[in-house]
């Protein structure tokens, strides 16, 4: 295992008053043995105690895991109750960290079988760790981000009156892989005129003409880490009012940017954001928080958002993407990741913010 | 919501002494209101009860859902706690079936809530109802399968000298597009020579020679059901050993699939193929279970195995997919979805399983 990640980890545990754990969720797993296990249906068991004499995993000898992972590993069989197997390794006097995504069917088995003292969702302890990453993620975020910035510049050669949204998004895949990446990080999102003013649109038929907006929102996976990335341009032309709305979006996410340095509040970067937006009169129109988390997962524990008083740390990578969305005309969002430094903040993003007519 | 679903489960939940549960699996969602929707990290939550007046479904509002579900929704936003909000409408008196996917996260806190007197994985009473599609579930299921046996058909006219795997397996979708499915429902297996001898082997460099097996794993989502099928086939030549194999599996997987009508266990009909597999001498390289039962997800509860005691029932719908695997050298699996029909059987594949050479 990767021993200073698990050191934090157990650290925050004993701060909590836990002593052990079960970690389940792929990404903590892959995040502390350098292995990606997607169980499907069958547990996935990390069992760590502040006695690491005891740390296991358990696994489903379905699934080829033939690298060292640092840990023993226990195998069983479909025909083995899992869970019971796990409670043979627990310390039933003392309480038991779970991590939150663990389900239903083994956490009641676990309680069943009496393995511990009490049962507290514990993720935090993992997740507040994974937040700030090491140098080793630092290289890999980096480089996943560069890829989106080439990516951006390749897709918007493919723009051209009539195309559809739909063309757009299926040519991402390629892209990403010509450039070294694994796959996707999330499906693309590719919105033209009033379509970009829709949350979580993925694009569909509507054909590209003068005047539009074009919002890409796209990320991709490499080794292991993800990016994310928008920008919105608009075809051929654009109205006074499109230009207002970029250019207030623009500043906001500016702004967000320049204030971002250890010790800020997160409700501080998003309020800065919003301030802007809202007395620029379009407040209401910024329908969602400034940004969120992201590293092995693209949506990962924490946010940039009004009710996240916590501070930025060295380490932190974090999205920070403001957006107008004026229903029935345009969207405008530009989202870069970026880094909480020693000092300041490093924008992983390189891709320009200028407002870009394609043609 | 489907009353008709809705009453068996709620009957199945009464003969398991439960008034109320939680259902939270997608799927199970999708079961029951015909809408999917995916709630990533936020809770899901079809609350049931016997008494049918208390029934909600609690869906965050990011989600965007229009359509009419039969059932009242409760919407919550991120500044709620769901779990919460859930617990003021379940009977704090009586235990509370719980859905197996219901994540630690929302379930601790429930506990946490005292918001029943017992927590129960009930997920069982959903799960043997969905496993006998209904008439309009099997339309689905026969569309989506013809599906299959047509982008088979396309797919090994792409079949040549020097092809790799990952080529093969990359021009599925737009094949099952072609043909009006949504998707996969899982990612095409495609295996040459020895690669088709490993379990799982999504495909990779490996370029196709004379003499290896080719074997295609592939399945389509359409309309929200899930195809699933294997054809091995030989390029240019087969030897005699690698013949032979092929027609041991062949008539393995038929003496299974004529044997299946209403009342027969599924490890009977396991049985039948892995004793004609191991009486010929390859009953060690038959290396899994015969089936597994598919609807809306590919992997649905339930399979065909020599653990599995229970009967078939009318609108069964599973695989039957024996496979013979020499290490190094040969892989060779047969599998057709099969449904239970009042008096017999009914094969949704119809690609031929005549050993085929293609060229």
């Amino acid at each position: 295992m990767k021993t200073q990640r698990l050191d934090k980890i157990i650290n925050r545990l004993l701060e909590k008053g836990l002593e052990q754990m079960v970690i389940c969720d792929p990404c903590s797993v892959f995040y502390l043995t350098g292995t990606m296990i997607k169980p499907g249906e069958r547990m996935l068991a990390l069992y760590i105690n502040k006695d690491r004499t005891r740390d296991r995993i358990f696994i489903n000898e379905l699934f080829t895991v033939n690298e060292d992972l640092g840990v023993e590993k226990v195998w069983f069989d479909d025909n083995t109750d899992a869970a019971e197997l796990l409670s043979e390794y627990t310390d039933k006097s003392k309480p038991l960290g779970i991590d939150k995504k663990f389900e239903a069917r083994f956490l009641l088995r676990l309680m069943e079988l009496n393995c511990a003292s009490g049962y507290v969702n514990a993720s935090e302890c993992v997740d507040t760790v994974r937040q700030q990453k090491d140098a080793e993620e630092v290289e890999f975020m980096r480089a996943a981000s560069k890829i989106n910035d080439l990516a951006m510049s390749e897709i918007i050669k493919r723009i051209s009156s009539g195309v559809t949204e739909e063309e757009i998004s299926s040519q991402m895949m390629d892209i990403y892989k010509s450039f070294g990446a694994e796959g996707y990080s999330f499906e693309p999102l590719v919105g033209f005129g009033e379509s970009a003013a829709i949350g979580h649109y993925e694009g569909g038929a509507r054909k590209l003409k003068e005047g539009d907006c074009v919002l890409i929102d796209v990320g991709c996976v490499k080794d292991g880490y993800c990016s994310d990335m928008t920008r919105t341009f608009f075809y051929k032309s654009v109205t006074d009012e499109h230009r207002k709305v970029y250019e207030i979006v623009k500043k906001a996410q500016q702004a967000a940017i320049n204030m971002i340095k250890p010790g800020v509040r997160f409700c501080d970067i998003d309020r800065t954001a919003r301030d802007i937006i809202t007395q620029a009169g379009y407040g209401e129109k910024f329908t969602h928080r400034l940004g969120h988390f992201i590293g092995i997962e693209c949506h990962e524990f924490g946010d940039v958002s009004v009710k996240n008083e916590s501070r930025a740390k060295p380490g932190m990578i974090f999205s920070i993407e403001p957006g107008i969305y004026l229903e029935g005309d345009v969207g405008v969002r530009i989202e870069d990741l970026v880094m909480v430094t020693e000092s300041g903040v490093e924008v992983l993003n390189s891709f320009t913010k200028e407002l870009t007519l394609l043609d």
